[in-house]
């Protein structure tokens, strides 16, 4: 039998804290129903993510609420922009374990909100358990016109590759983090606010396409060379990376000094960037210097597709102009 | 930096096991994307549900993953049942530990599949992680006409309350798989089968809407009583109930024997049944018994609603025609 305790703690959980994140959108039924409903124009494709994070692997209970429920829903926009889509809504799959006390769900719902605020997306529906430890699972809901949406398999033989933002602050935030130290200096902490609030380039995945730049995308999660070694499988070519041109942020740049050089592979094997990688024709370079005027964010061009010689794919790396490191691609990662 | 051999573990998870689930459809891109996606008539709605499933709180890892499988898809297939809507795809996160092993994944897939197979529904996409315990995520979508689903606000004063099949059968098949017996006798295999097999009611709620028979419905996950009550608080209504006509199945009967007058408290407070508790105009009695027949399943008036007195809801519980039991409701849930 349930006990009216539990029922009213589950009740408390969802009418007083997730409730109010729905903004009154009838599609959530107020969280009173199993299920929540989505409508869609003809012209319409529904774009859909789904991810779980688990406490100690993806996140640290110590980051506490507010970062952890901000990068829960960030990187999952980050999802929809790397197929070109606008965020609707989202589900939410939240566990409670046994210590989980109300400041804790006031910080993941404040978390929550500052991000649909600025993405103008509401909660519409979900679940929550009881836990030994903390895990997520977010479902995302984008849209974009039909047969308009950008992904890993599309990039063509000459292409270029360009990436927004810089990249490496995660990796470097990530570093801060782990090291607790308190009283970061200005740079430190941008470094760490990179890490835990990335930007997803929502705007970007969608002019790409309004714009007909690009129909290959994908963010940058699992690292630069990961994420770009999706694209190559999928798309079946190589591609050439020059490691100078790789956009590394000023803050990052004071902090290593000269070790810079040394850090590169690893900057570009990190990851939580959520950065866009995307490809376009050659003749699209100055649209790409307009697009990044207008949109005020840094696009850069780290390379070009080549096609594939034998069966395995490969990365290039070029230093100083000269080739560097092979890394061959086969379908199961990259081996050095 | 991602190792080759965690790439690979990943990689085979995917490719080998979870694609094949995918019947090919251009929706899931493959599941070589982020994203997937949806498209939907004008018409319709899409209608969703996400559900978490861990382990020592929902599951046993000593079910064994095919009844955890199965279990966890057909229990969100039931919320769609209550809604209504007809099955279409669904999205799982996934959740390995140190010690799953094929076997338990190739079980696991082959439960999804199987269920797959009879709803003539396909995996879209989702996440894996690892985690030191198993819990599962899963999304499921469906669609409706447009304004044409049940919800658990539409009960009217006077309506009939009806319920599908037999509700306990879980109860008690929980029970048995609590002793792990050997050699179970025929009615204690049914029993446990109605546990871990649950039988969504998908057309039930489909003719429903259909035959314009009821737009309130609301499918039996804690408890009897206890989603009675949701459509009590939700519709602001009383609930008559006779517990004589709660239907019990001949397997269950058989095995309470006499003890069954004592039972009837536990039977309705006790969950996992998934069938679906309705409500219809009185006039629409013999087209009830009609869809019976028509779905050849068994569909029991157990009670109607009386408008609300007092700011509570109540469930009156009669036994032999003579009021038995109050049961308040509040906003909170249920007191006794």
């Amino acid at each position: 039998m349930i006990k009216p305790d539990k029922i009213m703690q589950e009740f408390d959980l969802i009418t007083k804290f997730f409730k109010p994140l729905t903004n009154k959108t009838i599609n959530s039924h107020n969280l009173e129903n199993d299920t929540a409903f989505i409508d869609l124009k003809q012209s319409e494709h529904l774009i859909l993510s789904k991810d779980l994070f688990v406490e100690d692997v993806h996140f640290l209970k110590s980051d506490g609420a507010y970062k952890i429920a901000s990068k829960l829903l960030l990187s999952n926009l980050s999802d929809l922009a790397s197929s070109g889509a606008e965020p609707l809504y989202y589900m939410l799959g939240f566990s409670k374990t046994n210590d989980t006390d109300i400041s804790f769900v006031k910080e993941f719902v404040k978390g929550l909100r500052d991000i649909q605020n600025k993405y103008n997306i509401s909660l519409i529906g979900g679940d929550t358990v009881k836990s030994t430890k903390y895990f997520f699972s977010i479902t995302v809901f984008g849209k974009t016109k039909k047969h308009k949406f950008l992904t890993r398999n599309q990039a063509q033989k000459g292409d270029l590759i360009y990436v927004s933002g810089d990249i490496g602050d995660a990796y470097f935030g990530l570093k801060i983090n782990q090291q607790k130290k308190l009283n970061l200096n200005k740079d430190y902490q941008y470094l760490l606010d990179r890490y835990f609030f990335p930007n997803p380039r929502i705007n970007l995945g969608k002019e790409l396409i309004k714009k007909n730049l690009s129909k290959c995308a994908i963010d940058v999660s699992d690292g630069l060379l990961s994420d770009l070694n999706h694209i190559c499988v999928n798309s079946n070519l190589t591609a050439n990376i020059f490691l100078e041109q790789i956009p590394i942020s000023k803050q990052l740049k004071r902090i290593l000094g000269k070790k810079i050089d040394n850090e590169y592979l690893n900057i570009i094997s990190a990851g939580d960037d959520y950065e866009l990688i995307f490809t376009i024709n050659p003749k699209d370079q100055k649209k790409i210097i307009n697009l990044a005027n207008f949109l005020n964010i840094k696009l850069t061009n780290i390379g070009y597709f080549t096609g594939c010689n034998d069966k395995l794919s490969l990365v290039n790396l070029f230093n100083n102009n000269q080739e560097f490191k092979k890394i061959k691609i086969n379908k199961y990662g990259y081996e050095h």
